[in-house]
């Protein structure tokens, strides 16, 4: 949590955390200083400290939103600071930065960088400064940072947002399921009043609408990937491809406030009309691992035991797994879950390779999201939901939706 | 012009490009890929030859959509990668790239890196492969670097796009006005047909849905500023602030095709109802600076000349200007103009700081936005457009709306 940054800096002997970047769409600058319209935005944290927040001039009102203290940029006179720089607008951002460190006495220690950059840009402008105040050492955390170890435990502000988010989740899904369902039938497609095919790239166009009415957003877009589609885990689907029955569709959805903020992730898999026995069964074994596994989360669970129970679960009905065959691409070829919360991907990571002393904890958000795959056989399943793992050690559904695989239709 | 990238590439002594992040919101990777739902990928580009697509297995088919030659990362074995480097997720990184140019035969010579990444990660992973390969010079441009050079003038085909996205938001600047004035007044606010007040934030959430309705997205949110906020530039708006007549609103649309693709960007300033003639008066001198600006914009201008011409306007009319007075918060406070593209701001820059040669291209796309900023006295005036600056020279508006202060009321 937030409230842990000081203690976690101690324990790595960080001075300082500076973000880069603008003030949205930007997971750290975000969990911070709040969000704002910032086109380009410096946050300096010392330890122990409340973090300082450096704006454009013409970006005060949005800046001074963030309760943080402010300071213009345009007071260091960004305009000399070039010139004196020869032009070289890297050397004169490295000399910026520098003036925000001299002013808040960072002359030397250890300081770590975060926020959304250009590659090329950061590297130039951190180098750059580290010839600038050799007396720096500058960090670039990788993992388990010290922000994203905070952040791997939510709050009970933050919680009320993601939990707001699953709300919204299900929300959309009641309506793609109540939209499909009144639809006509022609030839086992979907089809409007008029005959028309209703296509995927339809029933997503609605998606972002009912998200837009919910004031969520969709930044990465939607999964809607029906048939073979539906057998390769992150293919999004084909705008172009009707909807027939009997296939199945993987619907994975993971908007997030508007700007850039909480995420919610959830997948149900259906079948419109009729589902053969195959996948009927397969539907069971991802449904079997799922409701067993949403019985043994709880907090204090090694992370890799999990993903491992699942490996074992879905070998021990015959289908192959990354655990045994890492290349496969049939079977249960990803992880069983994954933390979210300003990211859509965050700690923890329920993985085989976590360390053994990596445990679920108390107040973190995970998915948990078994899936099966057969591109061959045109089929793919996945069911995931968002958890809490509530301060007792519990895990609650946050994203509570039917887990039926067929929708019955007409 | 990606045609160019070559040249550009040959003239900076560079021997490849690499973009590092996601498939989608990464400006430079959807440049160079076409976009698709990447959660992580590489993308190589030695000079003279097609760039290749290094992408997780389990996104093969998003990637394949690129049309370019791909390869799935899990072929070089991260997980042993990361076992080798002793649990060092940096160097198992930095190894992994290094076998992806050891496979393209990129042994030596001049690297330059693209893309949106965590400031702290790409820092330590750069200066991983440096070590790793320090028969390599890994360069980070910035400014006019080569790819940001090659946007700057556009295809037919990117052309079309931002054509679209400019009727797009031509469209929503229509259904906002007719909104505002189908409203009821009450006590000098709108009202709906129950009375109570309409508010910024219920015209931002119908904003959205219209923008979703039409495909676009909106991940940097809308300026709809009244009164005191309209005299802050960058100021959003206040979504709980009533909409009172007479005060000058001004509303700056810039939403992007969804998943993160080309831009529009454009603003008016309304009064409802009337306006005082002091507004009446900062508004003819705003459009007097627009009309003047768009009669001389056209390609061959120096970009420095056209931000002095606007200063010096808006001088002779009176108002302070950051050319004379740079810290100034009242009069025009801005630059005149920004390109835009794959970025909401890109080259060129219509700025007073622009170097004597750098001049306004045929093909590039660039907003003209003169305003004035008047925040004690609670107004705040802006017009902007996107004007294409064709093959020929000439500028073409491409959100084409009316230039009206006063929208009638009833």
């Amino acid at each position: 949590m937030r409230q842990d940054i000081d203690q976690l800096m101690q324990d790595r002997g960080l001075d300082a955390l500076v973000v880069l970047g603008a003030g949205q769409h930007n997971p750290f600058m975000v969990y911070l200083m709040g969000g704002a319209h910032l086109t380009r935005a410096y946050l300096i944290k010392k330890r122990g400290a409340s973090p300082l927040l450096f704006h454009r001039a013409m970006e005060r009102d949005e800046a001074s939103k963030s309760g943080l203290p402010c300071k213009s940029i345009e007071e260091y006179r960004p305009d000399q600071l070039l010139q004196e720089s020869g032009g070289d607008v890297t050397l004169a951002n490295a000399r910026l930065l520098k003036r925000m460190f001299e002013e808040l006495g960072l002359l030397s220690g250890r300081i770590s960088f975060y926020g959304q950059m250009e590659s090329g840009e950061v590297y130039s402008l951190l180098n750059a400064l580290q010839k600038e105040m050799p007396q720096l050492s500058l960090v670039g955390e990788v993992g388990n940072s010290t922000l994203l170890t905070a952040m791997e435990t939510k709050d009970e502000q933050e919680m009320a947002r993601i939990r707001k988010m699953g709300e919204i989740a299900t929300e959309v899904f009641k309506l793609v399921a109540n939209y499909l369902q009144a639809q006509e039938v022609d030839h086992d497609m979907l089809v409007d009043s008029q005959g028309r095919p209703i296509t995927i790239g339809e029933v997503k166009r609605r998606i972002n609408l009912w998200l837009a009415m919910h004031g969520a957003e969709n930044p990465h877009g939607t999964i809607l990937a029906i048939g073979k589609d539906a057998g390769v885990p992150h293919s999004v689907g084909n705008d172009a491809d009707p909807i027939r029955l009997g296939k199945t569709i993987v619907f994975d959805l993971f908007p997030c406030e508007a700007q850039g903020g909480y995420y919610s992730d959830m997948t149900r898999t259906w079948c419109l009309g009729y589902a053969s026995d195959e996948i009927h069964q397969l539907y069971e074994d991802v449904l079997h691992v799922y409701q067993a596994m949403l019985a043994e989360i709880e907090a204090g669970k090694p992370l890799r035991t999990l993903q491992l129970r699942a490996c074992e679960m879905f070998q021990s009905q015959g289908h192959a797994t990354i655990l045994e065959a890492p290349l496969t691409e049939k079977g249960f070829v990803h992880s069983l879950g994954h933390g979210l919360g300003l990211h859509i991907h965050e700690r923890p990571f329920l993985r085989s390779n976590a360390d053994e002393d990596e445990r679920l904890k108390p107040c973190s958000v995970v998915t948990l999201e078994p899936g099966l795959y057969y591109p061959q056989r045109e089929m793919g399943i996945r069911l995931e939901d968002t958890l809490w793992i509530s301060p007792d050690g519990k895990a609650e559904v946050l994203t509570e939706f039917p887990l039926d695989l067929v929708l019955p239709i007409g």
